[in-house]
């Protein structure tokens, strides 16, 4: 069990891995091709397959290795789950699983440390941010329901529902044309502005803060 | 007076109070819906009433027990003001205040202690950047000026008076489709971008310096 | 001469000539409504007239008090820059002149030391992003010259000539649209964006590096 | 040989290459004007071989003073490549090579010091984004092929193969009119939000980290 798990765990193996995430990651881009599907589809089928095969392999090796003791690394969770999705009997959500396949390649973040180390990183500045994040939420929420009640009948479009005005506000976030919804709004009630641009004013300095929390964290880390 | 003090600011009050806000926030968002409101219309509209009835009978014990302190904090005059503006008798604003009564929802603000400190640290970046804020807004006055006499005969839809400049103006600092107004600028005045891209370049210069003064106020906190 | 010197830049003179140039700023912008100058139109003209009349008594005051001094102040060259515009004869670049008089307002710069402090800080700024500033020009200079050579004749509204094309690269850069631009280019030309992604690239990574620089220079001041 | 090395070197030899660079940057960019090419068409083009020819005779001395030295300077194989690209003869790809010729410019960064210390600046900051970059690349490759396999048949113009799916994806996450890519996706897949919103939101958080770590490091330095 020990000598597996240290063989399971060599250098050796561990590039072999990558070397196949690299390959599984070219053959589901080449079968988005209808084109290279109707030339080449079983053996893009038969190497997504085999890649598939070494992925169980060697999680069953590792379970083997590890017991329970496996679960306790998250980024084993991570390869368990990304690997498991493409075991699931496709049903109804047959094009959704499909999709899900390609998560695969995102094992390679947990192959390679770099990654694994950026993506750390990542996560490690979310606790910083959830509190703004919060604020950013409900300045959208409070926005998206008054935006509703004035502009559902003139512009249904853009704030027929709560979905939709959270959408248009999100897109008026990012300044993303977002004139070509202020503007009509202006044309029916002038004073549309007045709404408007203090959401885009108040959600960039909210956001900006959001930005700075990031940063000082980054820095005195 | 004092045991009905602690009473109402006692954890298990604040609790049920923020409960009864993310209640009162889900109502309103359901009463943007004319499906809902059509099929569940007076129950949505009960318990929107008794969430108030709440609030009021909350901030009416909060002035018997505190008195005039009440108003000392700032965040007790903000819950006055949101749940305030739904008791003022609808006239001729029917849909604005109407449309007010989701700020009730930013109590969750007062309520809860994190996002009370991120509002506190937007509000304390402000004075930082009132000076270069300043600037910004003299930098626009005297542009708007500037393209009203330069473009409102030949672009009456983007500089037709001086609103419609200051609105242009703000959208072309945007970056939001700048080229849909100083293209067809360039197409009447061919030096036309020697007024708009010297603007573009001073309000992100501008701005890049109010950003940078929040960050390093941030930073020396 | 001393005793003018003191008097003419004693707080009372100078708060009194801040409100003659908010005075004029507010004329100034109703100056560009026709209907405000139809009706109202002597009334305007006169005051910004006598407006004028202040600020040019103050600098000819500020003149035989101080002598060739005066023009050792920056600001007071700035004044008396943008004070003698308005009285130069309108000749044929009336409208132009028109224009420029608004930039009177931008006295309140010179006058509030609260902007002053503002502006010393942006123009302290400059010298630390010349050399990033001119290494950007260089890349825009070379990239105009190579998609007019490239895409002259099948985009001509965007890379006519040497004009157009650092305007369009100019509005990519701004990532304004962009696509509006790139994909009718990869219409014609499919290796279009091998062109155009490395230039977005290239500009935004040197832009970063500009803001950047910005940043460690305000930090370590 | 000491003497030709000193002497190709000195400042005198230097201001005038520094000029020959800026001529031949105004000519290139004359060049591109076909009614400039009508005109003057022989002067340009004789003027433009002179440049070039004192460019070849400089990297010739330059060779014959340092020999084999010379490609040590990182540099030196810069103004050989841009220099010599231009000798190469005109075959097939001769619009390309035409093209190509303007990037002797690029020698002005060899030849000025505070250009080089930018550039050398700018490469000094790629290793610390190396592994955020390749982060990101591995989320675009991902969410191109499920982008592919949801919506290659429904917009087939934005994702008909995976080169399109990422093209669009990239102008999603500068934010450009992204809407006009996520609005039609959502008619005729109203769960298309799901994908794109997160997209975009871990598209700006991860390039967000990207620019925090050019910024730490510059600060460190
Ligand atoms: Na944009
Ligand atoms: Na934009």
């Amino acid at each position: 069990r020990v000598r597996l798990g240290e063989w399971i765990e060599s250098t050796r193996i561990q590039r072999f891995i990558i070397l196949v995430i690299l390959l599984n990651a070219a053959v589901l881009g080449m079968e988005t091709s209808p084109a290279l599907m109707a030339s080449f589809g079983t053996v893009l089928v038969s190497v997504d397959t085999a890649c598939l095969a070494i992925f169980v392999v060697e999680i069953v090796l590792k379970l083997i290795a590890f017991g329970w003791r496996f679960f306790r690394d998250p980024w084993n969770v991570f390869d368990f789950l990304v690997v498991g999705v493409a075991l699931v009997p496709a049903g109804a959500g047959l094009e959704v699983l499909r999709a899900l396949r390609v998560l695969r390649v995102l094992r390679l973040i947990s192959q390679l440390p770099q990654l694994r180390k950026v993506v750390g990183a990542l996560l490690a500045a979310i606790p910083g941010i959830l509190s703004t994040g919060a604020l950013l939420a409900l300045i959208f929420y409070v926005s998206a329901v008054m935006a509703t009640t004035f502009f559902r009948e003139t512009l249904p479009e853009y704030f027929g529902d709560l979905g939709a005005s959270l959408f248009s506000l999100f897109q008026i976030a990012t300044l993303s044309s977002w004139e070509t919804i202020v503007r009509p709004a202006m044309d029916e009630h002038s004073w549309a502005w007045l709404f408007f641009i203090p959401f885009i004013i108040l959600a960039a300095f909210t956001a900006l803060n959001l930005i700075i929390a990031v940063i000082v964290d980054a820095m005195n880390t």
